[in-house]
This record gives structure tokens, sequence and C-alpha cells, in this order.
């Protein structure tokens, strides 16, 4: 259902066009919360959001470590057996960001100071986020400041920030308070309008602590490198933050250093003359651990601090500028003949680069590591709508993604058990791999987790052919998948050989505990095919592998075949009457939300009517049996797919930000150009135009990775069976061309669209073979391929 | 389904048979927690456990006045619209039972004493608890104690403790120490087992608090009367509590009273001589309100206190076995042929009087006011389980219950308006009139208590004839509980006239949030229809009632019609093939509970398996489809009965107490003569037993009320439709006769039961015309009539 049109683009006045930065002319303080998301700086691992050096004015200053978390008892107003007990919320590590300027001690401050100029600019291709401006002072000099930021996508540890002041027409003195201040504990962290926080009635925000979180353990100062270390109170993880300045001036200067728990300041008093700049580069890094001593993260602290000296900033920024070059190279998406688009997707792909680059073997949270919102827990969001990203772009980190839920198998395994069944559940939201989620009907209740962890496996695998991983982690996991989905499932109570799933959510959280879910039912039939196919796969592959597999596992090739069975008799939910796959079995029973009669600001529905309520009707928060024909598109004909997307279309809300590039991929596969393209919009501006109006709680990062989806997936219709690679190009007519780059089993390929016909350019690798529209090709390394399009050739 | 037999009955040598007392022989420290329930005495109003005059040793001290209850902020681990925002919790009110007794500076403490003799009874007539033993003290000296302890059933706010010591022997030093403690505040509350409260996962206990409840505002020595006043420290409610020492002694002694805000403390110090006793009366007194100050509680304690005095103790206790006497008039039932069975059905009816005898307009709580547990809330059970004892026995006390419905519609209307409701909606668990339960599955999702009210209203109703209640605040209730009805429910989406109710959970909470629960749909059309033909009754009956009812409440006819309408479309499913009526439209799909593998222990499931498992089965907590074939009796055949009881009684688990008394009538109603009495005796039981194991937190009240409704109900099978009245003797054969008294339109009646027939005797009022198994008779008052059964005639 398309809403009331909000705008879905960037006002040009303020933001004016450029196809591969983000800049920002005029300052703004009505959304800071928005631009502090939308500026924010990453790397998977250290993300810093865009408050300014100086501080003020902020709606929520943030510096997150993905993962670094408190823990806490998770008290329900009314307690169950086997609710989830361990909360876990990401912290705000201390602020390195903070450098404050004051001249002829009169301090900056953006909301208030008369500028002559001002231009903040987040630039995709050096990885830099820049701020120049010139300052009238209230004593009426002119002051001249140029601030860099980078987190670094190479150096998992390390950011850098550069603030140059100079003196225009006057003398002045200056002085230049760089701070590092612990703001979870200290000053108030949120802004006046989040303090409802907690007690208020939005689930997507974070929460606040009462208690001190960071346990100070250390402040020192090691020859210049000034470090802070804590332990959280209840978790026990340990972290480590440092700095290290370097000046380079021709003015006279002298510095102060002070220490203390929650701060550590550097203040330069400087003796600025006109045209002589004060330069000032201030390496910053971060260590964190589940128990390492804090003195030991300070340690590593300190080599990452000498390291950077040692390399310098000019080789750091280089570095910088050739991962985003190698990065772009991989996964570049140009559309020609729409510019506000062009430079929304390379938004939206910097900030896939900005969460994934360094994650490592943690997981992408919702909001990646740009906010607090959803308390930096890892969701089903990094395996549908992250991995296939990574899959056909950069399939390493897509491999470090799956390790990830190779190393919670433990807990979901028990978690499982504590679900009275076999087998693993993965948590529906975590970071530590407990279930941290405390409302189970839209939570604990989705057991197609499982199933998405199998399907993003099932997308590395096509995209990679990394077999060893497939027979080592990959089995494992898809195993154990496998096994609870064979439990949790039931044969009729009639005695008819049809498999059932009962009292689960799917993805739609508007309906809740149902019985038999399309999605899910579709979703763990495909888990349990794909794991027998792999377990047979690997008896055939190789035996000693196939033989530890069973040991390790304790499994017994009899439940390979009762997977088999299970699945070829799952019942899928069909209504011959309406030609429609309900979304579970009485569904289509249920009364239809009254659209007519709810009032705009109404929406999302979540935060105006009791769930009782909203689960009482047909109406859904994002897409659920259109997921499922996207996920599992050969499972459905392209009649079913139009009458369903039909159906389902005007009942869903979109109050989830996962809702619009999947109903964008499902528009486009039925040939709703014009709806494609505006769930396509919808997706691509979520945070560019704050159409959610959370965007200050972070990145819809799953949003980001939609809209790459959308494009690849659904407007190049590209599919990967595993044995082939299919595109069924739908190319927007408002766009000239469209061309995306994506390697598959090692080959890299640029993939162009137009309105005739689409070119397909393997650059190295083996050759592809590949079917355009139905047309059969293979395309050698080095060359290019011009298929034209059936109608174009008609 | 019987689960693994418990013992359904009292050791003998510990409580030896007596037909109106309960009796103690034995001391015991192992169940102290059931034994302070069973023994406790209260009068609605007030309730003081059976913890010794001594203190120590006890399980959980209590002392509760109905309704006084602090107020606390919700805190939901995942908040949502609507959720409940206040909790409501009982407190324990200061402790005046605690008279401490030193001989020779050596305390009396019975888990060590060397006692000669101890008996505790609890007298049914006397509504005395009474305590004699014979202590040999440590330095070898006798001692007689006899206390007694009442809460008077005639006078709300007394209570009267006699406290007696008599050396037998020698002369010692006697001395007593006589308290009013601040338990809720003060000293450890809860017996090492229960430390977890809170953090546990019962819900059916209740909480701690973390801060400070009671408030002091005064602690005053008013010539003799000791008073302590306090103010809730959230809820605002105000208390305050005194006493009167009246000493009646030959002895020297002294007495010295110290106070403090927590605690008042009248010391006697005694010369005890051998054979001449000390007699210690505490007059006691409570008053406490929504806010009035405690100052004004304090004088009216004053007043309390002194009338107490002026009518002397013996006076006292002479009008409390008067309201008895009158009691067992009304309500007495006789078993012949069952000895322990009689005893346990007046303990039970005993409790019934304490726990409605002085409620006034308040509700009667889970637990009356014998215990904390569910922390002091209404629930359903009044209307259920309690009102219809009362409206066949003291239809007053009923009528007061039913206005404290009317009295909770202004905030009806607003959860009504909350859940997007027209009309009431009333809450599922509350002291205060606002919903206090916070898991809605099982909470606010039973909308069938606006049924239950309905129901409670028309037995009411039906027994009394009280047209101007019904004129009155009755119609106002039907009207608002109606209108929720007919909004809530919708006529189905493929156009066909047949109105279906989604969403809600029955009384069975092993299943909830349902579509189409039978039970839900049975009394909603019963609810509709009902304030349907009380509003056209209304109309014809009197003009301008009629015409101020549509004004007060804004009444289109047009909407009783839709009521009608939607009550004859009422939808209500059914299974031809089994012809069973599913629980709920997809009940008869789930997988059936594996009852063979589950242990015994794993009972009650809702503490073992997480409600997602325990909601994916057929298995039932407590009955649901045999309990509206219970009370809407007519609207089954004799078949059906027996065909859904025979369904659902095996994956019945019992885990609720509610169950048992209900599959009884069901059982006895189709002819399981056995199985009837074995669940009458696991009601009769439930507590004098302890069979679910929590009888410590307080008597399950209204399983008290089923024991009564099963004897009416089930064994003498009453029907009263409104305008007719009729039996249909079922007699199990272990008895020889079963006798009970009720009364109807003012008309009191005695009807018994034996092996060939039925007795009915109308003492005063009205000739009531009545049918015994299809026998038309009319009974003029004052004259007894013979009913042969028909096998006994045939």
């Amino acid at each position: 259902m398309k809403k009331v049109d909000a705008p879905r683009s960037l006002p040009a006045h303020r933001f004016p066009l450029n196809p591969w930065r983000l800049v920002e002319r005029e300052f703004c303080a009505d959304d800071l919360g928005v631009s502090e998301t939308l500026f924010a700086v990453a790397n998977g691992y250290l993300g810093l959001r865009a408050n300014p050096e100086e501080g003020r004015p902020a709606h929520s200053h943030g510096t997150f470590l993905n993962g670094f978390h408190e823990t806490w008892s998770i008290r329900h107003a009314e307690e169950a057996f086997g609710f989830a007990k361990t909360g876990q919320t990401i912290i705000n590590v201390p602020d390195a960001k903070l450098i404050k300027l004051f001249v002829d001690d009169e301090p900056l401050l953006l909301s208030t100071a008369d500028l002559e100029n001002y231009e903040r600019v987040l630039d995709f291709r050096s990885g830099l986020l820049t701020r120049d401006l010139v300052w009238h002072t209230p004593s009426g000099k002119r002051v001249r400041i140029s601030c860099s930021r980078m987190v670094s996508l190479v150096h998992r540890h390390l950011a850098v920030l550069t603030f140059e002041v100079t003196m225009l027409d006057e003398a002045a003195p200056v002085v230049i308070s760089s701070q590092l201040l612990n703001r979870q504990d200290g000053e108030e962290e949120y802004h006046e309008s989040d303090v409802s926080l907690g007690a208020g009635t939005d689930p997507r925000k974070s929460r606040r602590f009462d208690h001190r979180v960071l346990q100070p353990r250390l402040h020192e100062d090691r020859d210049g490198d000034i470090i802070l270390g804590y332990r959280c109170a209840t978790s026990g993880m340990t972290l480590a933050c440092a700095y290290h300045h370097v000046v380079e001036t021709s003015l006279p200067y002298r510095v102060e250093t002070s220490l203390a728990p929650d701060l550590a300041k550097s203040v330069f008093t400087v003796r600025a003359e006109p045209g002589r700049p004060f330069r000032l580069t201030k390496l910053v890094a971060y260590h964190s651990s589940r128990g390492v001593p804090p003195q030991e993260l300070a340690d590593r602290c300190v080599r990452t601090l000498a390291r950077a000296r040692e390399d310098g900033v000019e080789s750091l920024f280089a570095e910088q500028r050739g991962w985003l070059d190698r990065f772009w190279e991989r996964s570049d998406v140009e559309v020609r003949g729409d510019e506000p688009v062009q430079q929304a997707i390379r938004w939206n792909l910097f900030q896939l680069a900005q969460a994934c680059a360094r994650t490592h073997e943690q997981g992408v949270a919702a909001k990646a590591v740009t906010g607090a919102g959803y308390e930096g827990h890892y969701f089903w969001d990094t395996e549908i709508y992250i991995i296939p990203f990574l899959a056909y772009t950069t399939p390493e980190l897509a491999r470090r993604l799956l390790r990830m839920r190779w190393h919670m198998l433990p807990t979901a395994r028990k978690r499982a058990g504590d679900l009275d069944q076999k087998g693993a559940l993965y948590p529906w939201r975590t970071i530590n791999g407990e279930e941290a989620s405390a409302y189970y009907a839209a939570g604990t209740a989705q057991y197609h987790i499982n199933a998405a962890v199998a399907f993003a496996l099932k997308r590395y695998l096509d995209a990679s052919g990394d077999i060893e991983f497939l027979a080592g982690e990959g089995a494992e996991i898809l195993v154990e998948t496998a096994r609870m989905w064979e439990d949790l499932g039931f044969y009729a109570v009639n005695g008819d050989r049809v498999f059932h799933i009962h009292g689960v959510t799917g993805p739609d959280e508007y309906t809740t505990v149902v019985n038999d879910n399309l999605y899910t039912n579709v979703m763990a039939r495909f888990n349990m095919r794909y794991a027998a196919r792999v377990v047979e796969l690997l008896a055939l592959w190789n035996e000693d592998a196939y033989q530890a597999l069973l040991r390790r596992l304790d499994l017994d090739p009899a439940e390979v075949d009762a997977w088999t069975e299970a699945s070829n008799a799952m019942y899928l939910p069909y209504d011959e009457e309406l030609g429609v796959h309900p979304q579970d079995e009485s569904f289509l029973d249920r009364e239809v939300w009254d659209f007519a009669s709810t009032p705009p600001e109404n929406y999302p529905l979540l935060l105006h009517y009791h769930p009782l309520v909203i689960y009482r009707f047909q109406v859904l928060k994002q897409a659920d049996v259109v997921l499922a024909m996207f996920l599992r598109s050969d499972q459905f004909t392209l009649e079913q797919k139009r009458r369903n997307f039909d159906y389902y279309d005007p009942i869903t809300t979109g109050d989830s930000s996962l809702s619009a590039c999947v109903q964008a991929v499902g528009a486009a596969e039925i040939g709703y150009e014009a709806l494609a393209l505006e769930y396509f919009r919808d997706a691509l501006f979520v945070d560019l135009a704050d159409t959610h109006g959370n965007t200050s709680d972070g990145v819809h990062i799953a949003s980001a990775g939609g809209v790459w989806g959308t494009i690849v997936f659904g407007f190049a219709g590209m599919h990967d069976s595993g044995t082939s690679l299919r595109f069924s190009p739908r190319l927007p007519s408002d766009w000239d061309g469209l061309s995306f780059r994506v390697q598959r089993h090692g080959s890299r390929m640029i993939v162009e669209l137009d309105a005739t016909g689409c070119t397909v350019t393997v650059l190295d690798g083996n050759a592809v073979p590949l079917s355009v529209d139905g047309v059969l090709v293979e395309v050698p390394a080095g060359s290019t391929q011009r298929i034209e399009s059936p109608a174009a050739t008609a």
C-alpha cells in the first residue's frame, strides 16, 4: 500500500546533487538526529555519529563498537517459563570526536555562529567526512576551520581526525580542547525528545541504564598516548580507547593534558597569526573484548597508534581511498538518467561498506554501528538483506557473517532445548548469542530466522562455490536448523501425511503466533531440503567429511530422510477461489483493516493500537507472502505471484523499513514498473528523507541492502539457482541505463541494461554461462556480450 | 484428565474428623504455609492468616484488607501500545495477631516447645479460631495457654483476640508482649522458599516492593487505644489500625506501652500464681480508604473499639454465632454417608462466608483475604464461581458484588477505548478498576470477562427477581458489555451473514489469542441476547426508565437490533465428523500434547514449558467448552455434551484450580457418576490436601464456590431458566443422601436427595413451582413435597 506520499529526495538547496558525495551546504539544527546518522563514518566495527567536533548541538552523541554491550536481567511484567532472561544493549563508548575551539575565549557553536561559509561532505570514494567553514567570531574576526574525520576501512581499530584552524585577517589567542569523554555514564546522553526511552511504547528505541555501565579501570598518559580503560559492570566486556596528537604549525603553542576516569583532555593554547594554520591530527584507537584485561587492550591501542603514526596520515588516507576504489570496482551501481537516484544509491552502498568492512565475525546490527536503535542487536536482517549483497560483491565478508552464526550454534542448541525442540534455534535478536527478545510474539516466535540463516548460506554458496565452507560450518548449521524444523512441525492429526507448522510468527509482525504461515512453511521446506541435499552431496563428495559430520552431530541418516519427507509433505495454504496463498491458515478469515478510517498520523499502527487489535485484522507491517515469492521465486508461478501481490499490496502498510524493497522486487517481477520504482525510491530514501521518522536512531542498513537487492534481483531480474544464472531485465523506463557489478565463482562481471537489451562483460576468472530472457550465452573472461531484449528484437 | 492421584483427604491422626470444625491435634512445622491458610479467619474485608500468636514459626505472615493496595508502574520488558500500565498489589497491613509469651523469661515457640497438649480448632458455627495447649517450660513448669481469634462477620472493621495464661503447678514471672507490627516494610515478610518472588517464573505469586510502601502518618495512644496510621507511598490509600486491651485477672501485673512508627507494643508483666489465670482480650480495629486522612481513620478505629468494649466480648461472640447460624440456615449442605466429605464441604462453605460476609462493594479476590497470591486481584472468579452461590443463598451479597462491577463501568469504558472498542471492557485482573494484567495473551485477551459479568447478573436476577436492579445498574452493565461484543465481532469477509469473534482467549489459558473460541462466542451471544431482552423488557415495563436509559447511555434502539442480529448469526465451531465443538476454529488441527511422555513433575505445564510450546498443542489448563456447556446448558444436546466431554476430558490437565468443579458438573450431567465424584473431591480438597501445592498463597476461593456449584448444579441438577426451576438429581451412589438449602424469589427451600427421589420443603415466601426429572410440582410455603425418581418409580 502506498501511503500518503512523503518527499523522497534530498532538498537540493541544502544538499546539492553529487554522484559521489553527500554534501551539506547549510547548517541546520532542526534535524540533527537525522544528519548525525546520514554523515556518520564507520567501518563495521567502529562507528562515529556525525556529531560536530564541538560536541554541541547534538541530538544523540554516539560512538559504537560492534557487539560491545552491557547485559541486564530482563524483568518481565509477568514471567513465564523460557522467556528471554538476558537483555543486551550496545553501549556508547567514550567520545573521541570532541575537539572544542575557542577564539578570543569565545567558543565555536554552530547553532549560533555567524558563518560565512559552511560545507560538510561525506565522500564515498575518499571515505572521509570533511567540514569546512569560515566563522566570524563575536569579536569580528574571521577564522577558517577545516576538519576531516575518517574511520579506517583498512585498520579496524583506528579513526583519524584532523582539525585545522587559520585566522584569516587578524591575530587571536586560540584554544583547542581535544577530548575523550565517557558519555555513557557521564553527560546526559540523549536529547530531550528521547527522555521517554524505556518507559515509552516504541520498541525500536534503545534503553537507558540506571547503573554506571563503564567501570573505570585505567587512565594513563603513555608518552602522549592518552588512554582510558573500562569494564562493563554486568557483561564484563572490556574496553580501552586512546588518542595521540600530531601538531603541524609554525605558530607558537603549548599543550596541557589532564586525565580523569571519565575524561581525558589535551588543551592547546595557540598564539595564532593570520594566514598561518594550526593543524591538529588526532589518531584514535579503540580495542574491546569479552574479557581481556583493559590494561592489555591499552597495549593494543598503543600499538595501533604507533603504527598509524609510522604510516602517516596521507598514507592512511590513501589506503582508505584504495580500499574504496576496490569496493566500488566490485560493488558499484550506475543509473543513467536519474542523478538524485544515482547519488542515493551510492550513499546506500557506501553505508553497506561502512557496515560490513571490518565486521569480522560479528553480525551487522539493525543500525550497523551508526546508532543505538534496536540496542545494537543482530536480527535476520544480516542474512536476508545484507549477505546476498556481500555474496555477489565481497564473498569473504559474507563468509565471515555466516561464521558468526556458526559460532552461535551452542547457544542456539540450548535455546532450542528451552523451547522443547531438537536441533538449534537461532535467537530472534541478540548480540552474544542468547535470545534477547523480550516479547515472544514478535520475537522468539519468529522461528523463520533459522531458515534465513540457511538461505544466506545458499546465497553465499551459489555465489562463491565455497564447498569447503559448506562441508564444514555450513553443513553443521543446516543439520541443526533442519532438525529444529522437522521436530517443530507435525503430520496432520487426521492422519493425512501433510506436514504442518503451528504457533509461529512470520516476517509480518502485524499477525503473530499463527498456524502454517506460508513464508515459514516455504522457507522451512527449503531449509530441510537443502540440508538433506547437502548431507547427501557430502556423502558423495567426501566420505571422510561425511562420516565426521555424522559423528560430530550424532546424525542418523534416517533423520535426513525425515527432512525430505517432511519437505515433500509440507502444507502450503492456498485459497482456490481467490487463487491466493493465505499468509497463514486463517488469514483470509480475518476482517480487513479499515484503512479508509485510519488517519495518516496513526501510522505506524504499532504505536497507536494494542497488538491484540492489530493482530485481529488483515493488515501487514511488511511483506510476508511477497517475500517468500522473492526468496523462493521458482516455487510460484507468475500468475500466482501477480495474484498474491495484488492481494497483499493494498493491505501492506510498510510500517517496517524492511518492506519497501521487497515490494519493489515483487512489483518488478510481475511487471508493475511504476510501482516497483516507487517502492524502490521508498527504500532508497528511507534514511535520506527520513521517511520512517527514526533515522536519528541510525541507518536502516537492511533497507540499504534491499536497495541493492531491488536493483539486481528486481530490475535486472538476476536469478541464481546454484547451477544456472539468469537475468530477466526490467529496466525502469525513466532510466536511460543501469549497470552493476557482481562476481560469481570468482568471475567478476559488469552487467549493463539499456532500453533495448543487456550487455555482460566478464572481467576475469572463468567464462560465465548465463541466460538473459531465456537466451543462453557463455561469456568468456575478458570479453563482452550483447543480448538484445525480446521486445527490441521482435 | 485425572492425573496421578494425590491424596484427597486430611490425615486423620492430625486432623480428626468433625462435621462442624477443622481440628488440628498436632503442631506441625512442615506445612506452615498451608495451615496458615486453612485456619485463617476473615470476613471478606479483613483477613488474618493463621500465624501463631508468637509470630514464629511462620511461612508467610499476613493481615489483609480487601482492596487495600499499593500501585506501581508496570515496566514491560518490551513495551507496546495499550499494555497495562498500573500494577496493583495487596499490602500486608500491620500485624495485630502478635502476642508473645515469656515464662521465666523463656519464650514460647511451638516449633521447639515441649507440649503436653495441643489443639487448634476452626469452628464453623462459632466463627472462632481457638488454640489450647499445655507447655512444659524449659524450667519444667506447666502452663496452660488458651487463645481465641475472631474476625467479626458482623462488624466489618473488628477483630477480637483473647489470650489466657494459667500456671498449672508453680508460680512464675510471666511476660506477655502484645504488638502491632508493620511487616510490609519492617521484618522480612516471606519465608526463604519465597525469595524468588518476582524473579521467579510463577505468575501466581505476589510481588515484592523495593520501596517503603506504608508511609507512617501517626502513632498514638488515645486512652489505651493504641493506633498506627499510614499512607501508601504510590497508591495514596490510607490506613489506621488500633488495638485496645482488656485484662481479667486476680494476679498482680503492670503494663508498659511503647509506640513507634512501625511498632506499637504493650508489655504485661505478671506475677503468676498457679491456678489463677491471666486473661487478655485484644480488641483490634482496621479502617482503610482511598484517601481519607489517616487521622480520620484513627477516629473511626477509636469508635469501633469503643463500641466493641461497650458490647463486650461475650456479646460479640454471640453475634458471631448468630450470624453463622443464619448463614448455615441459608447455605448448609448435608451429605449423609461420607463424613470426610461432609467436613470438607462445610470448610469450603465457611470459606465462602469468610470471603463474602463484609466484602460490601468490593470484589472477592482470587485468594479472598487469606493470602497475597495473585496480588489480591479480582478476576472473573467472583462472577462465575462465587455469585451463583450467593445468588441462591444470600442474594443481597451477590447484588453488592454486581454493584462493584457497575462502579467500574467508567474505567471499563476507557479500557474498551484503549482496545479500540465501543462500550465497556472489564479488566481481566484489577483492584481499582484499571487493567493490571501484564501479560495480555492470558489476560486482556480474555474478553469473556464481559460475559461473565452479564452471566452473574442473570444468575442474580433469576434467583432474586430484583427487577429494580436490572432496570438500573443491570441494564447499564448489559448495554455496555453487549456494545463491546457487537463491535469486537464482525460478519464473515466472504459475505456470509455469519458473526465471528477473532483474536481472543477463552477460559483455557493453555491456548491463547484464537479465532472463534467456542466459549467466548456462546457467552457473547448470551450477553448480547440478554442485553437486548432486558432493554426490550424495560421498554414494556417502565417507559420512563427505558427513555432514561436511552439518554444516559446515548443508546439507539437500532443498536439493540444489531445485538440480536449478531447473536442470531453467531458462529459456533462444530466438527461434523467428530460430533465435537472445537474449542476454537483451529483447535482440532493442533497436535495433541504428548501426555505419555510428560512426567508428573512437569505439571503444571506452565512452570515447565514456554507458552509458545504449550499453545501449539491440544492441551487444556482448565475446562473451556465444558464450562460453556455448564453455563449455557440449554444450548447443547445431551449427546453433544457427552461427545464434547469425552473429547476434552482426556486433554484437560486441571492445572488450574478452576477446572475440577466444572469437569465435575460436566461429568455429573452426562451420567459419569464416579468421575464426577472424583472431580468433586479434587475441588473439595484443593486446599485441604494442598493438591495444587500453593494453598500457602491463600484459599482457592473460586474452587470453594465451585464445590457448592457442583453439588447444586451438578449432583442436584438444578437449572433455573429465569422462568422455571428444574432439578435433575444425580446423587452419587456412595452417598446415602444429600440436602441443601437455596432461596429463590424470596422463598427459602430445603432440597433433599436420596436414592429413590427428592424431597422439597418450602420454608417461607411464596409457593414454588418446579420440576424434578420432568415432573412438575408446586410446593406451597410451609409444606414439603416428595418426588420419586423415575428409576425408583419405574
